[in-house]
């Protein structure tokens, strides 16, 4: 049994509780969160408001915003568990003044209410020793099947891949949406396309699917393109346009 | 019976002959294009390397690249049938010194070898006068289930808002998995984030399903994120990121 507290209430937290309470192999001994009333969950989790002395756990996992992590660990440098943080982008020695420390961050984006698939979910894992990274390992495969080993700078690059395969993709698909919407066209006029978007971006290399009028250099389109956009649009559209160019034709 | 004769042998042009010779209510008449051996098709359509000046049609369609939709209309102003541009970006009165004219444009990325469900693509179809544009509803109607008549202008914002949803998401996608291959990470690392990604974005609007550090303002990790990007993709990061939250907290 693996025994578990966590620090955080906010979209990871509270998934992370949702899919631990329904790992036998996992016990969450301690939930700690700032909001005065604890959250929903289905277990019976012990829950404070600050984070306790005595924590008996083998993990304690900080699911908090990157920059309060560091202000939550100076909290627990006299605790003799694991301490992990959830993040991607910060590097494990922010954790550098606990006992033990470690990374276990879940490569999805966590939006609140909707339920994710954990199986399938990658976990990224670190640690400064190998008891503690099997620790992390066992952890991490009781929630999924796709478990990576990660240094912190390869933990970096796939964060900010994430950030371009979801943030920015999906930052696109609104600026789509919102055109239509503009215009008064249904903005499923669109979900088609998506559909088969990312079907093929992930059944090979996006690479390989570019199609549109920046990878062909057709000037008059993007030209008349570039007349219906704000500037801030035309930015983008600029930028992006150019790099497609060049990614193709250079 | 409706009668079509098609200009054009790329992408567009083999997707729509496959799709066209599978309706029994279409006949392709002719099939006209610049490369001297006739492309693989599953009927036996008579093939063209230049315009025939009897074409028998109903509908002439031009399924050309967008600058060369002009001089292959040039050449169709004594053709007594619709003639039928492809574009999302062309103005209807491109093809104003035709008899006849109107547009059919299927919404969708055609790419080269890869079947398409035709049922679900969109089709916005425009025309001068009712008849023609009741054929051109008969031609999309046996090809999808989804026909939308659109004027010049709307259909240029659907085509603008489409180059948003395929290409610059797709150009997302690639970026991200080219970070990961940078690095020696498997690119699979991301599929699971796609998916859920794609499927957020289509079962409702984009905007409410956006996270990452933009839209918080979340400073630091976007200077990390910088760091690690040549400029090209700087601008396109910073133009993104802007946007994000400026949509998200202003």
């Amino acid at each position: 049994m693996l025994r578990l507290a966590l620090i955080g209430t906010g979209n990871l937290g509270i998934h992370l509780a949702t899919a631990c309470s329904k790992q036998p192999q996992i016990q969450l001994v301690q939930w700690i969160g700032r909001t005065t009333q604890a959250p929903k969950h289905p277990n019976n989790i012990p829950y404070f408001t600050e984070v306790q002395k005595n924590i008996a756990a083998d993990l304690c996992i900080i699911a908090v915003q990157d920059d309060q992590i560091g202000a939550v660990a100076e909290q627990l440098i006299d605790i003799d568990s694991c301490i992990v943080h959830t993040s991607g982008a910060a590097h494990l020695n922010m954790l550098r003044d606990c006992k033990r420390s470690g990374v276990l961050y879940p490569l999805q984006s966590f939006v609140k209410d909707q339920a994710v698939d954990w199986t399938n979910i990658p976990i990224c894992i670190e640690a400064n020793n190998a008891t503690d990274l099997a620790t992390l390992e066992q952890c991490a495969r009781a929630l999924s099947t796709k478990v990576f080993k990660l240094s912190s700078q390869e933990r970096a690059t796939a964060h900010l891949a994430a950030v371009f395969a979801n943030n920015f993709t999906n930052h696109m698909v609104h600026i789509g949406q919102a055109l239509c919407a503009q215009e008064k066209l249904p903005t499923k006029l669109l979900d088609e396309l998506l559909k088969t978007t990312f079907e093929r971006a992930t059944n090979s290399l996006a690479e390989n699917k570019q199609t549109g009028p920046a990878k062909r250099n057709d000037v008059a389109t993007m030209e008349q393109h570039l007349k219906q956009l704000d500037q801030t649009k035309k930015n983008i559209y600029n930028a992006i346009s150019k790099d497609i160019y060049n990614t193709h034709n250079v």
